[in-house]
């Protein structure tokens, strides 16, 4: 499937879980579809579930560490939106982009993240308290 | 222009903000887009500024009053991100479906929201910390 819809758009919307399996089984009835995708981040000690909502998706996020930042979040703030994650076409202009309008970038430069894009986190604080993701859609700089 | 993607979708994601006008500055340079609304909604004491960012929007909520919800929830929590919607075609039908499946209802029927919309919001409590909204597409009941 191609790129549809212009920049700026919303990826997707991450949610932090204390139970990913109940977690699943609740956002499934709800929205009345099945997960599209389920994977460890080991690096990131989390687990990720996506759902597809049209061009967008949800994002339920366990924790599989005690000291990772979903955990951290939980413990902080109980489960709810951890975060929101704009589509990119080209991540590195855009992180340069954001970086030059003020904006404190938690990753300098783009990492693997799942689903297997390119990813870089940007810290809540310059951005009204919402922890933002840029997430580079496949495809998006011409290579893939 | 008509409906466009299937349900379930997302309609918009909602900011509380501090300072509505700095906020939207700031939000205005990050997407690159320029607001496409923006009211009072007395009832709520709230001001709404509408991003639109394809077929969803991002909603930033600025607070008129000391009590209003936004008010509180910029005391407790600073800042970040308030609630998602999601965009449904009829909303009687889904409040029905959500209430059903265990959800707790904050609107048990559906009430007038910002941008003309009929909106009903659902409790974080059993929606994993999520506060939720659902919101009609214009036309989405057939009768406008």
């Amino acid at each position: 499937m191609g790129i549809t819809g212009a920049f700026p758009r919303f990826d997707h919307v991450g949610i932090a879980v204390t139970d990913l399996d109940r977690a699943v089984e609740d956002f499934s009835n709800r929205l009345g579809v099945k997960p599209e995708s389920r994977e460890a981040v080991p690096a990131d000690g989390i687990e990720a579930v996506f759902f597809s909502l049209g061009a967008q998706s949800l994002e339920l996020l366990g924790s599989t560490r005690t000291d990772s930042a979903i955990a951290r979040f939980l413990e902080r703030r109980g489960e709810g939106i951890h975060h929101v994650a704009y589509a990119v076409f080209d991540i590195e202009a855009e992180l340069s982009r954001w970086r030059s309008g003020g904006s404190q970038l938690i990753d300098s430069t783009p990492r693997l993240g799942s689903r297997g894009r390119l990813v870089a986190f940007i810290h809540p604080t310059t951005e009204h308290g919402v922890l933002t993701e840029l997430c580079q859609l496949p495809g998006g700089d011409g290579s893939e």
